[in-house]
């Protein structure tokens, strides 16, 4: 079956679609600045469960996701439009207020006017597509295709935090009465990295820049193909979320977390070695690692650990595959 | 159980959301231009039968939708995302080949850029959210709340062959073996009034506009509502689609398709006595009928026929009553 990325690439070149294939699209606001604008779509029993959320939460993950895409393109989130759609039973509770509660408090937090959106009935699921604009420098957007030979690879923050909540809540653990709030809340409420998107955009810090939405074993292959080089990537390096090893005994192998588990929503962004102690002092309030460094071996994503070299393979998140 | 108008007006104050209320947000774009942006969420089995319709028609559907409300800002449509969820079933076949044909036809028959979008699975329904970004010069946005006392009311094409169209297919009528498949393109693949909206909005003519998706009776309240004003509505000029005739033995009365029929996709106006002359020569090679005039009766439309007038109740389309 074809995959969505397959699909998305032959509509790309069938209709010559030049602006598709990056976190957002770019687009010319006025003669200094450019727009970025994303769309995320969100469907219950697929993204989410109703059961193991809460409506604050989802109104604040919907929002969440849209940012974390204008964080990848260093960029400052602007305006916002949401689409709901509902069914009867779940219109006649409480629920679309506290969801529009969650969502416009990160808007709030995050500067964002919601500007317009939809709402419509459903027959049985919620459905929520999310749309964020934002603004960064004409010419300045950090895409994924900036990435050079010899560039150093960074991650934000701490990773497979979310992925392990996910595995959580499908083993059957509440969020009310759980002693994993924190693990939980990084699936059910994961935070955009805003503040650090605007700091690598606007000082010119990233030659490119990616989302962790899906996992960095899809994620560094993206940036690796738009920009048609290789990377290698130490496993001693990568950041594990602290609380995975209070799991340890009972997991999978941690380090799959971290490179195959989605929805982190920290950012991926490649470094030209010159600028690398600008980027220190720029970031020094944040937690931030640096995984590897990008090679010319195209496509290829080089996994060190310390015995071996193996080649990554994608296993990140599609749903068709 | 609350309207969707309802819960959207408490959003609205509650966040104080000043840009939500009209066909599109406006939104400034540089000195010269604004920018106007819509999104339009459409669900199968609510919207939409997968039965019913072709995937082609369906691509085509949901840009003409937001096209619409494109247009009823007197706006030139620019660019467009698209997101898509689709259940295993359905993205197995070709019918998101067939979706994006549509779609890409009208895109380019209107001028219109696809930048973006998001594909997804779906448990079992196929979902879409159309947004489209237009542009106007600055400050000319033609709103709902622009009508004046005395203002005339046009409408643009013919009225009720979506609603009839509709019908047909509630009643078993196919499309591939009907000898009425124009009412029922009326309704399965709509055409956007893109000329007309921006031929109205670079000429300054129209004082108020929206777009016709719920019905004269809803939308011409909405006109109402958010100008604060009356209307007066002549039936004998109501411009019935003149197929709506051959099934009149059979049918509800042909007035209330006109009226409370929705997804028509025509332009609703109002135009300042002193600019009527300018119009009809704007609009010569176009189909228009004026309907009536504004009056100061706040929010109360008068339905004038030969023999009485009476007050138009709203029975136009909402989802949740």
């Amino acid at each position: 079956m074809k995959t969505e990325f397959e699909f998305l690439a032959k509509l790309k070149n069938q209709y010559n679609l030049t602006k598709i294939g990056d976190d957002c699209a770019v687009l010319p606001k006025n003669s200094k600045t450019d727009t970025v604008i994303t769309t995320d779509l969100l469907v219950e029993d697929i993204d989410f469960r109703l059961s193991w959320t809460k409506p604050e939460f989802l109104g604040h993950k919907s929002l969440a996701v849209s940012l974390s895409d204008i964080a990848a393109m260093g960029a400052k989130p602007v305006w916002s439009m949401l689409s709901i759609g509902v069914p009867p039973k779940i219109w006649k509770t409480d629920f679309v207020e506290k969801f529009y509660e969650g969502y416009m408090r990160l808007a709030k937090k995050s500067d964002v006017e919601l500007v317009g959106g939809d709402v419509s009935k459903t027959p049985d699921k919620v459905v929520v597509d999310s749309i964020v604009a934002g603004e960064v420098k004409k010419g300045k957007a950090i895409l994924r295709s900036g990435a050079k030979v010899g560039d150093l690879i960074y991650v934000t923050g701490f990773l497979g935090g979310a992925s392990l909540g996910l595995e959580l809540l499908e083993n059957g653990k509440n969020f009310q009465n759980s002693k994993y709030k924190n693990l939980l809340l990084r699936q059910l409420s994961p935070d955009p990295q805003t503040e650090i998107g605007q700091i690598l955009g606007s000082k010119n810090l990233a030659t490119s820049m990616i989302d962790l939405s899906d996992g960095i074993s899809s994620d560094l292959k993206h940036i690796c193909s738009a920009s048609r080089v290789g990377a290698k990537i130490f496993t001693k390096n990568l950041p594990v979320e602290p609380e995975i090893f209070n799991f340890e005994s009972k997991l999978r192998d941690k380090i799959s977390y971290t490179l195959d588990g989605g929805e982190d929503f920290e950012l991926l962004f490649t470094v030209a070695p010159k600028k690398n102690f600008q980027l220190q002092k720029a970031l020094k309030n944040h937690h931030f690692s640096q995984l590897g460094v990008i090679t010319s071996n195209r496509e290829i994503i080089e996994l060190i650990t310390a015995s071996e070299t193996s080649v990554l393979p994608s296993k990140g998140f599609q749903h068709f595959e």
